[in-house]
C-alpha cells in the first residue's frame, strides 16, 4: 500500500476477494503508483458504490479496477456510473471456477465497456499493469517505470527449466 | 397487455428483448394478471432503474420479472435495490447462446436472491407462471386461474405423436 | 431448526446434501421462519414425494425448497405435483461440479416453473431469503425481519479489505 | 409403425419431439420389432406416466425409450417407477443445443440407472438398436435380424468419398 | 468377486480405473451375478480386445461394461466388435474431470450403440444395475433380487437429514 | 474512416474479420477519433506485426485494438511487442462460436496484459469506447464527446418495448 | 486428387465427412503430394480399418489423416494399429458443434499419440500442411514447395480490410 | 537429459511448466533421442523465441515441442516462425483446468498448423512419442526403438485389475 496519492481504485465485492486482489495492489506498489483498496458490493451496498463513484474522479482516481466472483456485476455496474476506465477481474472460488465471473464481466453489451482480464491473480496483476499503461499515456515517469518492469521481467525468465 | 391494475413489472435491457419477453406478458394476460412492461438498461439507464424501483411497491407492483442477455446484470441490480421478489430470465442472442446470461443471472452470491428461469421464451413464460404462484399465496382468484391453467395444460398434451 | 410452525419445506435427495442445505434452514431460523427439512429422493422414493406433496399445503407449507445434485430432478418433479412455489438449489459434488445439477434444475420447459438459485451454499441461503420475500408479500412481520436483515447485511460489509 | 405386438415403448415429453424420436420407431420397424409411441410429459402429465408404467410390463413392454429436451427428467422419472430397462435420448432444440438434456439424462445418481445415448437422431436410432440388443438376449429371431442389419450396415459404407 | 459363473464382463482401460470400476463388481456381487473384471486398453492392447470379444458370448458373457477415461474409446470399439449390449462408464481423472470421457462415450454416431451412464462411481454402480435389468428380462431370479434391492434402497433413505 | 490523424490502430487477423471490426471504426468515427485499420496476421505475417509495432507509437498511435478468431493470438502477441494499451476483441465464426477466441485472448498469463471485450460486434464497439476513455484521460475534447455519447445513449433507450 | 503416388492417406468415418475433408486433399494437391482418400468407419467397418493399416506402410503411405465427428474414435483406433504418424481432424456437424469430436480426438491417454488439429476445414487444411512438414524432413522437394506456399500465403494477406 | 545430439527442442513458457514437460524429456530419453529443454515465453521473451528459431534447424533440431498454459500462444507463434513440425502441449494449472490452453493451441486458423496433444502429462509424453514417429520416417534406429517401446507397452498392461 503505497503512500503515493491514490490514482487507481481497487474495489472488490467481498473482503474474501482480497487474497486475490492484493496482487493488483502489489503490482501498483512496485510501479510506485498510489492505489486505494475498498470493499464495495454491487448487491449488498449499491449506495456505497454510487457514493464512491460520485467523487472518485475529483478525488484523483483515474482508473478503477473491480474484482468480483460468481455473477460478477461489480465492474459492469461501476462502468454504468462512471466514464473512468473500468478494468474487471473475474474471481474464482465458485463451483464453476470463475467461468461464471468471466462471462458476467466480459460479455458486456455494446455501449458500456469493461476491460476484462484473466480469472484470478494473473488477471489482478495484469489489470494493475494495464492501469499503468493507461497512466503512461500522459505520465512519462510511469512509462519509464513500466519499461523497466518489462525489461526486468524479460531478463528474469531463466533460460533453462529447473533441474533438481 | 391486460387492462388490470399492474401487479407484475416486466423489465428488459433492450427493446430487442421484447420478442422473447412478451411471452411473459402473454402468460400473465391469460391468467388475467395485470402487468407493466418497460425497457430499463442496468448499464445505459441506471438512474431509470432506481427511479422505477423507488416507487414500484407503492405503485402496486408485487413481483418484478427482469430479462437481459450477455453479461445480464439487470435482475441482480434490481434485486439489490428492492425487497420485492425478482425473477430473472436469461436471454439468448449472444454468440454464447445465453450461457453467459444464465450464469450472470443465476450465480448470485449469498445475500441477494434472484429466482432464475430457463434461457429464452420457456423461461419468460415460466417466470410469469411463477409470479402467479407467488400472488396465489394470498389471492384465491389467481390461485383458481392457475389451477385451471394447470388442468388445461395437462389435458392439452396429446396422447400420441403426430402422424402426417 | 426453529420451533415456529413450519411454513417452508426444505427437501433434499440425499442425507449428504444436508451439509449444503442446512444453510437454508439457518437463514430461515435467523428470520424466525419455521421450516421442515426432509430427505426425499425423486428417484429412490418417488411415492414419498407425492405423499408429502399431497398434504403439504394443508400442513401449512407455503414454499418448497428442493436441493439435489447431478441429474437433479427433485425440484422439477416437485413442481409437477404442486402449485406451491418451488425453489431449486443445484448441488455440487459431482465430477462436473454442479453444472449438471444447474442445467437439470433451471432449464425447465415452459409450463412448470422452478425458481433456480446458485449452485451450493450461496444458492441454499438465497432460496431461504427468497422464500421469505414470498411470505413477506402477505406477512408484515416477515417483511420487517427481512428489511432488518438487509440493513444489517449492508452495514456488515467492511469498508476496507483485511490487512494482516 | 409396425403391426407387431409392441415390445418397446417410445415416450416423449412433447409432440414436437416426434421429429427426432421417429428415428427410433423407424429403426425398430426395420428390425420388425413392434413399438408403441406416446406423448407423456414428466412435468405436465405426471399421472399419465405412472398410469402407463403401472401396466406397461403386463402389456408386453420390455424396454422403454424416453426422449426429452432441456431439463430432461422423463427418462429418470420413468426409471424411478419401473424395473424395465429405460433408455434415455437427450433432445436438442434448446438454446444450449441439448447439452442440458444430455446432462439431465446421463448424470443419474447411483441407484436408478438410465442408459443414455447421443443427443438427437443418432441417439434415437441407437436406442432402438440397443433395445433390439436387449431383446436379442432371449429372442433368436431378433438376434438374427440385428446381425443382418449390422452386416448390411458394414457393407453399405462406401469405399471412397463422393466425387461430384 | 462372486464365484458365480461370469455373465457380465467388466473391462477397463487401465488398472488405475479399478478404484472406480470395482463399484460395478460390488453391485453385481450384491445381486449375486457373476462377473469377470479385465484390463483391456483399446489403444495399447487392441488385439486383446478383439480376442476377448471373439469368445465372450460363447464363454457365457451376456453384457459388457466398459470403463475408460479421457478420449474414452473402449466402449465404442467394443460395441463395434460385438452384438452384446455394451454399457459405457466415463471415468474422471483427467484435467477436464471426465467431460472428455463422457462425450467420447455417449456421442456415438448412429449405427453402433453404447448405453452410457454417469461419470465415475455412480455410473459404474448404475451400469451394474442396468446389466441386471437386462438379465432380468429372461431370468426371474435376477428380477427378484433386483426388486428386493430396489425395495431396500427405498427403505434405506432416511426421512430426515442428519443432526449432529 | 475519419480524416483525423489516426490515434487508434485497428488490426485484425483476416480481411473477413472486417465485417465485425468495422463496428470499432464506426464508433471511433462517431467520436471523431482518427483510426487506422489494417490486416495483420500473427501467424501468417508475423514480421508485418513487428514492423508495424516498431513505429506505431512514433506514428501517433496511442491504443491498439486487435480482433482475431479461433486460437486468437493477435492481441497477446501485439502486447508482447509494445507498451501501448492493447484491447482484444474475440471474434466468432469458428465452430465453437468464439469461446476459443475469448479464452485465447482473455486468459493472458501475468506480466503482459490484454484488455478483453465481448465476443463480436458488441466487443468491437466497446473496445472503441474504451479506447476513447483512455484518450479522455488527457484530452478534454474526447472526454466531452464521450460524455455526450453516453448522454445520448441513455436518452435513446425507449421507455417501452415495441408494440406492433 | 493428384496422380502422384499416394504418400498420405485421408480416411474419414462417413462419406458426409468429405465436404470437410476434401480441404485436406486440395491442400496436398496444391503441394503436389499424392494422397488416397477412403471412407473407413471405426465402428461400422472395423475390419476395413485393420486391413487398410496392415499394408498401408508397404503401400507407400507415410502419414494418415483421420477425420471423424461426434465420439470420434477413428484417429485413436488408427493410431493403436500403426506406428505411422496419425493426424486427427475433429469434425463438426453434431449438436455439440464438434466439441465432442475435439475432446474424443485430442484427449488420448499417454502411450498412443494422435496429433490433433482444429475442428473442421481449418483443421483439415492444417493437417495436410503438417503432413507436408513431416515429409519435408526427408524430402527437399516437399520442403521447397512448402516454403513457397508459406511465402505466397504471407504475401496474399492484404494490407487493408475491404472497403465496399 | 540424454547426451545424444539434440534433435527435439522442448520449449515452455515458464519454469513452472517443467513439472509437466519433463514427461516429454523422459520419454525421449527412453527412446535415446537427444533433446534440448528451454524456457521461452512467447509474451515475456518474444525475441528469445525468434532468435532460437532462427538457428534451430541449422543446430540440428527437427521437431519442436511447445508447452504452455492459459492463453497458450507459444506453439502457434513458434509455428509462425518455422517450417519445422511444431507439437503443442496445453498445460493445466489455470482456473479453467487447461481448457483455455487446449483451445488456444488446437484451434489454429488454416495456414499455420500446430499438432496438438492432450492437456498435461499425457500430452507431453505423447508429443515425445509423436516426435519419435516423425523421426522414424527417415531413421530406422528410431523406428526400431519405437516399435520396441510399443511392444513393451502392450505387454506391460496387466490382464487383471489389482486386488488388494
Amino acid at each position: 500500500m503505497s503512500d503515493a496519492r491514490p490514482r487507481v481504485a481497487i474495489i472488490m465485492g467481498s473482503p474474501n476477494d482480497w487474497k486475490v486482489m492484493q496482487a493488483a495492489e502489489q503490482m501498483l506498489d512496485d510501479l510506485e503508483i498510489g492505489s486505494d483498496a475498498r470493499v464495495i458490493s454491487a448487491h449488498r451496498t449499491p449506495e456505497r458504490l454510487t457514493a464512491f463513484l460520485a467523487t472518485a474522479e475529483d478525488d484523483g482516481i483515474e482508473v478503477v479496477i473491480a474484482g468480483a466472483g460468481m455473477a460478477a456485476h461489480l465492474a459492469g455496474v461501476t462502468a454504468a456510473h462512471t466514464m473512468l476506465p473500468v478494468l474487471g477481474v473475474p474471481l474464482p472460488g465458485s463451483d464453476l471456477q470463475g467461468l461464471d465471473a468471466l462471462l458476467a464481466t466480459v460479455q458486456m453489451p455494446g455501449g458500456i465497456p469493461v476491460a476484462t482480464f484473466a480469472i484470478g491473480k494473473a488477471g489482478a496483476k495484469n489489470a494493475a499493469l494495464f492501469a499503468a499503461a493507461i497512466l503512461a499515456r500522459k505520465d512519462d515517469t510511469v512509462r519509464e517505470r513500466l519499461a523497466k518492469f518489462r525489461e526486468a521481467q524479460s531478463a528474469g525468465v531463466p533460460e533453462r527449466p529447473p533441474r533438481d
